[in-house]
């Protein structure tokens, strides 16, 4: 059955990214370490086996993604000539704007929020999933609405002390299920299934 | 060589309590489940291995423990006439008080802060260890003063949406080296070297 799912990285004090996100440092100042590991490490850390897997992950069943208007703009210049997903992206929007075609990548504008974004994206996906590759209000707002299956969870052991945490302003609560995990030098990969209609007991 | 660990467990989204701490909600409200992992669980999700290997960590090689003075005032009606831990306990607080011995525990109240608390409960463990077991202030103003040599982080698969965070106001920097993970249903186990020496870099 097809699945939403949240594929997110967070630093071990919470942040998707750090402060201050410009062209210049498009995960923020010292974010950079978030995205080590799916995107190679380097020289001291390199990526290993299950870094791989879990980047891998989050293509090997996706028809579609789904992403925030800031996400879209700091990682434009950096996706290249064929925008990277080559999959239908629908980027969630204040501003209008005819789609984007980047090779086998198209990068469409949704005006209408979080919901409408992965209602299209279900639907371009057919039998697929959906992913939800952040930023996190993206990814708080379809965790609060009960929009999200799974979520995936990069926990990075690096503490940014500041930046955008991924659990913040919505305050969601919900109970997760434990799928697996595993650890690298460079993330610990969380998988749960996520349940957000049973709210935390005492 | 004798350490110092800091031993807390946090929801998925960063709490390491509930709001509303009180006699009646030790670890907040929405809370308990925090320390399912530890206490047994209950019926629909045992303690399994990973969980019972993960408390035993707690004490197993350790000779003293430092908490703050509000986990000790909401704990200690909790821990029975032993007083549960069974080594000295250096309580951080703003109020004197002479030392309470309970059986085989004794708690000794230091004025003089974190750092204070933390080289007395070395010279009281001698070769073993000290662990930190909390609340979330005691645990961060150890982090950043950089007198945290490991980390057991016990990632609880619930989102308490609101309460006391691990990481928040001091805002630490630093990068930490992963030791180790196990998962279960009730929590998963994480492990670290710590080193706040390096801020994160870009």
């Amino acid at each position: 059955v097809a699945k939403v799912f949240i594929d997110i990285s967070v630093s071990l004090d919470g942040f998707a990214a750090g402060p201050v996100v410009s062209a210049d440092h498009p995960m923020g100042i010292g974010g950079r370490v978030l995205h080590a590991w799916s995107s190679g490490g380097d020289v001291a850390e390199p990526q290993t086996a299950p870094d791989q897997d879990a980047a891998q992950a989050m293509f090997a069943n996706t028809g579609a993604f789904v992403l925030g208007r800031r996400t879209f703009d700091v990682g434009e210049p950096l996706w290249g000539e064929d925008g990277a997903f080559e999959r239908p992206c629908f980027v969630v929007t204040g501003r209008r704007g005819l789609p984007l075609v980047k090779g086998p990548t198209t990068f469409t504008f949704v005006t209408s929020g979080v919901a409408a974004a992965i209602v299209a994206a279900r639907t371009a996906a057919g039998d697929k999933d959906v992913c939800i590759m952040g930023g996190p209000a993206i990814a708080r707002q379809a965790l609060a609405a009960g929009l999200v299956d799974e979520l995936r969870l990069h926990v990075v052991p690096a503490l940014l002390g500041n930046g955008a945490r991924l659990f913040d302003a919505d305050k969601p609560q919900g109970r997760f299920q434990a799928l697996g995990v595993s650890q690298t030098p460079l993330a610990t990969h969380l998988h749960y299934r996520v349940s957000m209609a049973t709210p935390a007991g005492q």
